[in-house]
C-alpha cells in the first residue's frame, strides 16, 4: 500500500465558469467585485452576523476566480481590466500566492479553487506532515490497512503521533478526544469526517473516546439561546452515535451539562485559565477588546478534555493518560494553546491528527457550511435532494461542451464531485481510474456526478437508517458520565 | 433612636507620630520617601507579589503622613523640605484632597489618617447614602432597633434598598448574598463585619442566605494551589458558621464545588459572560492584556449568585426573587457590572448595602489585612496577643505625654482603638462618653486601649468557643446544596 496524496493537488487545468457570472463582461465583473468588496467591508465594520459575512466573502472569492478566468488578470481594486486583456489562462491563481489562506476556528477561505494550501499550513502552524513513513507505522502498530483518509492525505498533518505510537507499542494506552460545535440541528456530510475517522481509530486501537459538544461556545458566538444550543448538542449526538461508536468506550458530553456536574472538569478549566493571558488568546484567536469575556476564556474549556483527569469516572483520577485528538486543522489553534499550557500545569501534551476541510459544493475556496444550504449535502437529504444538489451546485472541472471535454479532458483538481469521491469511495483503484478517465476526457462531468450521487445516496440512506435506531435512552447512556472499558 | 454617623469623621486633630520614623529629620524622612517611592515603582514594574506591593505602598503612605506632620508640607518628589519648614500642622491632609483614595476589590488605600472619604466614594461609585430616613424605615419594616453598624454609618451606602423594602412590605420576600475570598486559614475581626451584619439581616427579615467562598478567585489571583484555596474555604466556613447562622436558612458554597455540581449556576455564569466585554471589565476592574483569562472572566462568577435561579434547590427555578448583597464597598465594582447585565438577561438587579473598611491597627489609611499579621487581630488570637497587639500597634490619636494629653485632648477621628470600639461596643451612650472624654483629655490613650482590649478579648474568646462547636458534619450540612426554609 502506498500513500496516495490528494489527487486534486497534482495537476492544474482550466475551470468552468459558474452560472451567475458567466454572461458578464470583464468590466461588469470588475464592478461587481468592487461592490462586493465594499459590502464585505461594510458588514465587517457593522460586526454583522458571521453567516452573512461568510456568504459575502464566499461570493467575493467566487467573483475573483471568475474575474481571473475571464480577464487572465488578478483582480486589483482601483485597476479596471485593461482593453488588451485576453484570456491567456483559464485557471485561477495556481498557488493562491496573492492571498494568504484564512484558516482559524471560525473562518476558512482561500482564492485557490484547489482549496487551502496544506503544505504551507503545516509550515505556518508548525505541525508535521503525515508522511508515508507514519502511515506505514500506523498500519504496522494497528495491524490494519490504513483508513482511506490516511491513504489519501485527508488526515495530512500531526503533532506527536510517533510518541503516541511509541507508548502504545510499550502497552501504554491512550484515549481519543474530538468534538463538535452544535450550531444547528442540521449536520452535513463534512461534519462526519472526524467522526468516521475517530471511529476507525477507536476500533483499531480499542481505546476510550470522549466527544465534547461545545453548546456553551455556540451560545457565546451565535445569536442562539442556551436551550437551543443544548438541544442541538443532543440532536447532533444522535448523528454522531449513528457513526457506530461503541457505547462501552465512548462518552459524549455537552459542556453545559458536564461543567455543572464535574468538579474535576471545572478544576482543570480554572487551572488552564490561570496559565493563559489575554495577550496569548489575542495572538492565537484574534480576540479583541470588544469580545465578550465568555469568548475570551472559552479556549480553556475546549482545552480541558485533553487532560485525562478531567474524566475521573473513566481514568480513575490519573492525569498521565496520553490524549490523541483527531480534528480538522482549523481547530489546531485551541490545541497549540493547550500544548503550551500542559507542561506548566504538570500534564502531558495532547497529540493531534489534522484533517483537510470538506469543500463546499461550490468549490474548495471554502469549506462546506451548514448555514448555506446550497453549499451542503445534509445528513437528512433525500436521494432526490442529493441528486439535484450535486447536479446543480457541485463545481465542475469539466469543459463547456462534450466535444471540448472529449478533446481536452476535465480537471479533477478543482472538481468538487471528484473531491467528494476521494472522501467517500473506498476502492483506491476505482478512484484512480475515475481520475484518469476524467482527466483524459473519457469520463464526462454528468457521468462523474452520477458516480458521486450513487456513492452518496446509499451512504446517507444507511446513516439515516442507523440514526433512526438511536433512541433517547441510548443518547442518555452515551451522555451519562460513567466508567468506560479501559485498561491502562 | 437617632442615627449616629461615624464619630471619627466629625473632628480633626493632631496625630501622634508612629514609632519608626519619629526620630528622623525632615531630610532623612524625605530621603526615605524617595527611596520608598522608587521601591514601589520597581515592585510594580517587576509585577511583584501583591502582598509585597501592598506592604511597600502602606509604608510609603505612612511616610507621607509622617513627613507632612514633621515638615508641615506635602511631600513632593524632587522638592526636598525647605529650610524654613516648621511644624505648623500636626495632622495629615485633612480631606485627602491631594490623592484620590484607591478603592477596588484588591486595593484600599488613602493618605488620610481618618480613612477613605466615604462621601466622595458614594459620588464616585454612584450609589446612595444610607440616610436617617432609610435607617428609620429599616427599623419600621424590620420591627427591630437598627444594628449598631446602621446606627453608626458603618453600613453607609446602598443601591435600591428602598425597592427591597417596598416589595417586602407587600409580602414579597428576598434573599441575602454575601461572600468571602478564602486566601488563608487566618481570618481577622475585620472579616466578620459583613457576616455579623448579614446574620442580623437574616434574623430580622427571616430570609435565606447564600455565602460564596471564591476559592477559584483566590487560586487565580494568588500563588496558591487549588487544594489550599479549597481547604481555606472550608476552614473559613467554620468561622462564618460560628457567627450563628441558621443552617435551615443558609447555604455556604465553594465555587470549585458548586460550579462542578450545578448546571444552573454554570448556565448563569455563561449568560453573564456573553453580555460583558473585555473593554467593560478593563474599565471596571483595571484588567490588562497581561492578565490571565481566568481573572478576566471571573467577575461573572461573583455576579451569578445575585440571580435566584442559580439556586434551584432553594428557589425552585424562580428567577425573580430579589437579592440583597451586604458587602464592603470595595466589592461594589462586581455588582455595578452585575446590575448592568441583569436587565439584558432578563433578571432583576441585586440591591446592595455597603460597609466601610475595617481599619488596620496602624491606621485607617489601609484596611486590616490578614497578610500583615501586625495589622490584624486574628480570630485565633489569645487574650494576651490581643492585649499586646492593641497596646503595641493600634495607632493612637493621643498626645505624646500625659500632660499634653490632659491639656489638649486626644483625636478619636484618627484613633484606631476608638474606631474599633465603634464597630464592637454595643452601648451608644457609653461610646459617646468615651469619645467626649478622649477628646477632652479626661481619658488617656492607655485607658482607651484597655477599654478596647476588654471589649475584644471576650468577643474573640466567645467566637473561638462557638467555632469549637462547629463540627465537620455541620460544615458539610451548610455546604450541601439543599432546600432552605423559604416562603415566597
Amino acid at each position: 500500500m502506498k500513500p496516495f496524496l490528494p489527487v486534486w493537488k497534482q495537476r492544474h487545468n482550466c475551470v468552468k465558469m459558474t452560472d451567475r457570472t458567466e454572461a458578464m463582461s470583464p468590466l461588469e465583473l470588475y464592478e461587481s467585485l468592487m461592490a462586493q468588496g465594499d459590502k464585505v467591508r461594510a458588514l465587517k465594520t457593522a460586526k454583522a452576523d458571521k453567516t452573512e459575512i461568510d456568504a459575502a466573502v464566499q461570493l467575493l472569492l467566487k467573483l475573483k476566480v471568475d474575474y481571473k478566468q475571464v480577464t487572465g488578470q488578478d483582480y486589483k481594486a482601483g485597476s479596471p481590466p485593461s482593453e488588451s486583456s485576453v484570456v491567456h489562462d483559464n485557471g485561477p491563481a495556481a498557488d493562491g500566492a496573492d492571498d494568504e489562506d484564512t484558516v482559524d476556528p471560525w473562518n476558512v477561505s482561500t482564492t485557490n479553487a484547489k482549496g487551502v494550501d496544506y503544505d504551507k499550513l503545516i509550515v505556518r502552524f508548525g505541525s508535521s506532515k503525515i508522511d508515508k513513513e507514519l502511515v506505514d507505522r500506523i498500519e504496522k502498530v494497528a495491524g490494519q490497512k490504513p483508513h482511506r483518509f490516511l491513504r489519501r492525505g485527508i488526515f495530512f498533518s500531526h503533532r506527536d503521533m510517533h510518541q503516541v505510537l511509541d507508548a502504545y507499542e510499550k502497552n501504554k494506552s491512550f484515549y481519543l478526544y474530538t468534538g463538535r460545535g452544535p450550531s444547528s440541528e442540521a449536520m452535513h456530510v463534512g461534519h462526519l469526517i472526524p467522526f468516521i475517522f475517530t471511529k476507525w481509530l477507536q476500533d483499531v486501537f480499542d481505546i476510550p473516546l470522549v466527544i465534547q459538544m461545545t453548546d456553551d461556545e455556540k451560545y457565546l458566538w451565535k445569536d442562539l439561546t442556551l436551550e437551543d444550543c443544548h438541544r442541538f448538542a443532543v440532536e447532533n449526538a444522535k448523528d454522531i452515535i449513528a457513526c457506530g461508536f461503541d457505547v462501552n468506550k465512548t462518552f459524549i458530553f455537552s459542556d453545559l451539562d458536564y461543567m455543572g456536574s464535574s468538579r474535576e472538569f471545572y478544576t482543570n478549566v480554572v487551572k488552564i485559565q490561570k496559565h493563559v493571558t489575554f495577550n496569548q488568546v489575542k495572538g492565537i484567536f484574534g480576540f479583541t477588546d470588544s469580545d465578550c469575556i465568555g469568548k475570551i476564556s472559552f479556549p480553556a474549556i475546549q482545552a480541558a478534555p485533553s487532560f485525562s483527569n478531567s474524566f475521573p469516572q473513566i481514568f480513575g483520577g490519573r492525569k498521565d493518560i496520553p490524549c490523541l485528538i483527531p480534528c480538522a486543522i482549523d481547530q489546531d489553534p485551541y490545541f497549540r494553546m493547550t500544548r503550551d499550557v500542559a507542561p506548566r500545569i504538570g500534564y502531558p501534551k495532547p497529540a493531534l491528527l489534522h484533517s483537510t476541510f470538506f469543500p463546499a459544493l461550490q468549490g474548495a475556496q471554502t469549506k462546506m457550511s451548514a448555514s448555506d444550504p446550497n453549499s451542503s449535502i445534509f445528513l437528512t437529504d433525500t436521494p432526490k435532494q442529493i441528486k439535484n444538489k450535486v447536479n446543480k451546485h457541485a463545481f465542475s472541472g469539466g469543459k463547456d461542451t462534450v466535444d471540448e471535454h472529449r478533446k481536452y479532458g476535465g480537471n479533477p483538481d478543482v472538481d468538487v464531485s471528484f473531491m467528494y469521491l476521494t472522501f467517500f469511495l473506498e476502492d483506491d483503484e476505482q478512484l484512480e481510474k475515475i481520475r484518469q478517465d476524467y482527466t483524459s476526457g473519457a469520463l464526462l462531468t454528468g457521468e462523474l456526478k452520477k458516480l458521486l450521487i450513487e456513492t452518496l445516496q446509499p451512504m446517507i440512506a444507511e446513516h439515516q437508517e442507523r440514526r433512526k435506531q438511536v433512541t433517547d435512552e441510548m443518547v442518555k447512556q452515551f451522555m451519562t458520565p460513567r466508567p468506560l472499558n479501559f485498561n491502562c
